[in-house]
């Protein structure tokens, strides 16, 4: 692929918030410092940030969980050369996907590992750890060192242009979302490249795929002028991103449509808008702190009388635990009583519970309703 | 949503290879026949194909698992009257939505009965009976009926454009799936009404998404001419219908690229090809029976020397099963010696492991290497 090579070398540089050449520099600049060390008979070190939530903090005014600056150090000895060599080796075929323009999957990058003699890794969590030490090492995101998930997802149509090139031109694509028809166009599964164009006024993003499909099918994104994003289910890495940077760089604000339950509040909402703990080295890059709520609430369920399911031991669950130890949740009173009044009322409701007052009673009523007072969204 | 009305009463007769105007017509006919029996104070009845492995067979021929015919009977009596309303009432559900052009999704459906009274579900496990029932009663599938799952899945890049019609003009929407760059298009829920354009040789779908990602990074479509389908592990029904669809109109070849585990070939590539027991009665609309085995072979963790992993016992189970119960497998004698070889290797390989010889040997040399002699692909 010599053309590849030359076109990604060429405009690489374009590489996220932090260019292709960047990367590359910073990976040189770590690796001569330990060269340096080494050549004057010195054992050279590495330090990491620890990342674990003990080491975390959430400050509202940043918006994500953060980590407080633990390190944990790695200096080469006989008991860590191994690991030492293969966390050099990661840096260095880092440096050659950045440089070339190409990617890994973390499994490939395990595989890659088989021919690299005693610093291969035997099983794959192995290298995904020194991956991840690489990650927080440059606190930069994987995808920005060339290191990319296994798993796609996330759909976009509406009033959105991507801008994408050609791998062979070099040329500019412009990806137009509103030309899909029943379709959607689908997040690749790095995303740093991409610009975007867009008269929208929010972005939707949608819990289930039947509802996003819905609201596709019927051109919503033309009458409430917005960006429609299905996350089925808890959103990807890459769809967290693109909503991120798409947000950060056309200044949208994001509104959240989820099921009234613990499972749409905590683990999809929450971990959209600010993160997780065990990942907070990349909480910078993935949350989305301008996301507001405009799922189904608890008052909603009583206010348009729909149907629910009775909550189900791991709602409970999941709603005390958010109500005792998410520091997210402690610091919003609004979303202490929400989950408190869901808890009282035991139920649970799904956003297609609308349906029970016709299929399109989302479009006609419920999220004009709703959007004539986006104050009122739940933080 | 007047406008969507009346666009879709318009141009819905196009819908799949039934059209809406048939679909509807066959339910007014089967509701005349109930309605004059009622009139002439006799017993309705409806019968249904029975959806079960033992009313299924094989045929090479034919290429799928199909229904032998055995039926079950619904007379309207005391202890069936609920089930024979709600069976109506869905079939009416069924019959506004296709003269709508509209969807539900099966959950929506649920819901929607939340409004018909005593007919009202209370679980959606009822609806979803009720909504197979009337799939096998008219012997279409259930997306030609306006029903349409949960689930999106599937991503498409390369040679091909999917023809669809923007809703509100009913201009016909050309979607070309060389210009998304890293991204691709992704399948909509329902593909009944897509047109297709093509000068692509081949379909090639690939299980993991980061083997599509790097197919579609590396523009190996223009290279091959071919269209790359991203399956994402087992796939959709959206997604085998689309392939299979595609196939069919355009008289293409589909070469299945899937790792070498009995997962790969029982629950991902042979469910593809001939459908699965349970769904006996949709085979005929979701597999895929031009489907060949490109994936990893026995042969090939041999012949390329890759890295594998033990055998779990779930895979030893897998392969004994089909082994011993698969249709398919009793069938193809070349099926049979290369699950034995796999067993008595005691191995799997994933389609990652070519990264052993470099990121971008797949592209440089396993696939042209395959490809140069595909009557050699596993049947």
């Amino acid at each position: 692929m010599a053309a590849g090579k030359k076109t990604g070398k060429k405009t690489a540089v374009k590489r996220g918030h932090k260019g292709s050449r960047k990367i590359s520099g910073l990976i040189v600049d770590e690796a001569g410092v330990i060269e340096k060390k080494i050549l004057a008979g010195k054992k050279p070190t590495m330090k990491f940030p620890i990342r674990s939530l003990g080491n975390v903090r959430y400050r509202p005014k940043v918006g994500y969980f953060e980590l407080k600056g633990g390190k944990k150090e790695r200096t080469l000895t006989v008991g860590t050369v191994k690991t030492f060599a293969q966390t050099l080796r990661m840096m260095s075929l880092s440096k050659e996907l950045v440089e070339v323009d190409d990617i890994a999957t973390k499994r490939e990058a395990y595989y890659v590992s088989k021919n690299w003699g005693q610093a291969r890794f035997k099983e794959q969590p192995e290298s995904d750890t020194v991956i991840d030490d690489v990650e927080a090492l440059f606190m930069v995101n994987r995808e920005q060192l060339g290191f990319v998930p296994e798993e796609k997802g996330g759909d976009v149509a509406g009033r959105l242009v991507v801008i994408d090139r050609d791998r062979d031109s070099g040329k500019p694509l412009r990806i137009d979302c509103t030309r899909f028809g029943s379709g959607a166009y689908s997040i690749p599964i790095s995303v740093e490249d991409l610009g975007f164009e867009t008269g929208a006024k929010f972005i939707l993003a949608i819990e289930t795929a039947g509802m996003f499909q819905r609201l596709v099918k019927h051109n919503y994104w033309k009458k409430a002028n917005c960006i429609l994003i299905s996350m089925g289910g808890v959103p990807t890495r890459a769809c967290r991103r693109f909503i991120r940077r798409l947000a950060d760089e056309k200044k949208l604000p994001v509104y959240v449509f989820v099921d009234c339950d613990p499972y749409g509040v905590s683990n999809i909402y929450r971990t959209l808008k600010v993160g997780s703990g065990n990942a907070a080295h990349i909480n910078e890059f993935f949350c989305v702190p301008q996301a507001r709520f405009l799922g189904i609430t608890p008052n909603d369920i009583e206010h348009y009388k729909l149907p629910t399911h009775p909550l189900k031991e791991v709602d409970i669950k999941r709603a005390n635990d958010a109500l005792k130890n998410d520091p997210f949740v402690q610091h919003h009173k609004a979303w202490q009583r929400a989950l408190t009044k869901l808890l009282s009322m035991g139920v649970r409701a799904e956003q297609q519970a609308l349906a029970k007052w016709g299929l399109n009673y989302v479009i006609d009523t419920y999220l004009p309703e709703k959007l004539a007072d986006p104050d009122k969204f739940l933080p």
